[in-house]
Parts: structure tokens; C-alpha cells; sequence
């Protein structure tokens, strides 16, 4: 058995961001699949692991870590996709809680709601004026991505593979990912990376 | 004039978050408020500094970085308060991530909607809503400091000025930090610390 496992839920972009970093990095690791839409993270023994109650969770050596970002930082230590340089690091880190705040909540919980709970009519007004908050997070990276290759500079890091988890999916949740020229090369780029490989759901 | 400016709104938890740093560090800053109410953080001028358009946003030798919690890392880098060891670094981003995702929009939404836009009559059945959220945020932190003294161990970090921020003023959204012995022992605590006042709007 490997050190590392992962639990978490095929389809999840926060799962996948450190799945997809530690096969970029060559780590070793098993998948425990957590069915959360039926309860899987809410039931005692996954409470007594994350009292948080959410996936993706990371074992390591018998300790737990939560959030899938925090996961990426950890797991990046050491290699190029994790900057020493202060300022560099702050810039990574300024996209990871951008992604957390502005980007996922406009993303991928439409996505969520379409895909897995088929509420795609039945929300359809909710859905809306959640997309506007998708679009503006969206508009803020293709700006970015316009003046540089990647999100922070002229390297990848870990806040590429936090800020595509969701956006290389975001068509699953209705969104026009071509109205975003400067996203779709990123991510070309992105999966040319050894080991980077899409979700599949 | 401080080689530092923050650019932020009085009573704003997150702008709080890097001021209360700052002033326990004895780092000298400007403050520069910015009124969001209406509309500082959406001109031309404010979104070429950020582009996400935004408070707070750190100004530092006219270089910017936005996101609260990563001028927290910034900040308190060669501070005991963002410890360089790995695992416990990535449990401090644990709980910055937790903060930004699971947190504050469970809390200081509805703060903001009762105290700012005064829809605390209009929008009940919402708030209602998020407070069940907010509540679940308060029980995860409260399972912990019923265990430690600090969220990550025996010694402050940066994730309890974050966690601190909104949680304090959390009363003026409505929520009963009485049922949290354990969260207002810990905030007792945190104010004790030099330089780390409370909010005042």
C-alpha cells in the first residue's frame, strides 16, 4: 500500500487538482472514491477523518489534511511548481483563494447543480445569476492569460492546475469557454504537462 | 510615507485580517479606505491595481497582491505565527482555505446583508438559510479549540487572525456565539496578543 491516499469523487475538480499534481510529480498514491452525493463524506468514520464533512481529504502517514488547495501547497514543496521566492509564492496563493472564493462558487457549483442534481430547469433563474459570477471570474484569468502564458508568470505552478480543475469542465456547467481565446491555449498548454490528463467523470 | 499601503474598508473582516497582522508584527502601513458600498472598488483606477476589484489589496513598494489570507502568508513570512514546518504550514492553510470557502460566506454574508444593505427583514428566508451554514463553520472550529488552545496546536498562527475576523463580529449577523465556550475563550485569547484589537465600524 501506498503512504498517500486520496479520497475524494471522480467528477470533482477539487479532487482532481491533487490527483492530477501528483501524477504531474510522479507520487504515488490510492484513490478511495467517496460517493458524496449519497452521504458518503456526512457518515462518522469520514467525520472522524474531516469533521468538515468534504472531499477531497489526504492521507499521509496516517494524518489528515482537508482543502484541496492547501493539498497542492503540500504536495508541490520542493519542486518548481511551488516557488520559494516570497512574492512569487504570495502570487501563487493570491489565485489559489481567488480560486476558492470568486471562481468555484460561480463554477462549479453550476455545474454541480446541472450534472448531479439535474436541477438544470428547475434552477434556472438561480443558475443565471450564478453564471455572471462564473463569467467575471473567467474574465479576470483571461486577462491575465493574455500578458502571460500562465497565471503567474512565464512557469507553471500550482495555481494553473487549481484555476483548471473547474474551468476545463465549466462547459458541463453551460459556460461559452469560447467567448475566452487567452483560457483555451492555457489549457492546451496545461494538458501537454506529463501526467496532466483531463477529468473524466 | 510607509512603503506599505492597504487599500480597505473599515469594518470589513478581510481588510481587518491584514491590519491586525501588521500592527502585531510592528509593521508600519498606510491605511487607504476605500467606500465598496458604492462602487470604490469597481473604477478604472482600482481595477488596474485589481483587476478582481476588490478589498483589501496590498500595495508593497507599488507592487499589488489581493486575497486577505495570502497577505497573511506574505506578511507573516519569518514570523512564528506562519510556522515553516511542512505539515503544520499546510494545516495553517487548512484552515485559511476552510475560512474562504466554508466560512466566510456562511458568516459574514449575512453580516453584510443585515448591517450594510439593511435586507435583514427582506432577505429572512436567505439569511436563515446561510446562517445554517455559518452555524456548521462555528462547530467545526468549536470541535477544535475544545481540544486546543490555538486551531492548529499549542501556539497562534495566522489562521487564527483569519478565522478571528468575521467570527468576532459575527453577533452582528445575527449569530450566538454563546453557544461556542470554546470559540469565545479562544478569541479572549487572540485579543490578548499585542497589537490585535477588535474591529470598529
Amino acid at each position: 500500500m501506498n503512504p498517500i491516499r486520496l479520497y475524494g469523487m471522480r467528477g470533482s475538480g477539487n479532487c482532481w487538482k491533487p490527483a492530477a499534481l501528483m501524477q504531474h510529480l510522479g507520487i504515488a498514491f490510492d484513490w478511495v472514491e467517496i460517493d458524496i452525493v449519497n452521504g458518503g463524506s456526512r457518515t462518522p468514520a469520514f467525520l472522524a477523518m474531516n469533521p468538515n464533512g468534504k472531499v477531497p481529504l489526504l492521507e499521509v502517514d496516517g494524518r489528515y489534511l482537508a482543502e484541496s488547495n492547501a493539498m497542492l501547497c503540500y504536495l508541490a514543496e520542493g519542486s518548481p511548481l511551488w516557488p520559494t521566492e516570497r512574492w512569487q509564492r504570495a502570487r501563487v496563493l493570491e489565485w489559489l483563494f481567488f480560486e476558492q472564493y470568486s471562481h468555484e462558487p460561480g463554477i462549479a457549483t453550476v455545474r454541480y447543480w446541472i450534472k448531479y442534481l439535474g436541477k438544470g430547469e428547475a434552477w434556472a433563474e438561480k443558475i443565471t445569476a450564478t453564471r455572471v459570477r462564473g463569467y467575471a471570474a473567467l474574465t479576470v484569468m483571461e486577462q491575465q492569460l493574455a500578458r502571460t502564458p500562465w497565471l503567474t508568470g512565464d512557469a507553471p505552478t500550482i495555481a494553473d492546475i487549481a484555476l483548471a480543475a473547474y474551468t476545463h469542465v465549466a462547459d458541463e456547467g453551460g459556460f461559452d469557454l469560447g467567448r475566452y481565446p487567452a483560457i483555451e491555449v492555457w489549457l492546451q498548454r496545461l494538458f501537454a504537462l506529463p501526467g496532466i490528463t483531463p477529468m473524466r467523470a
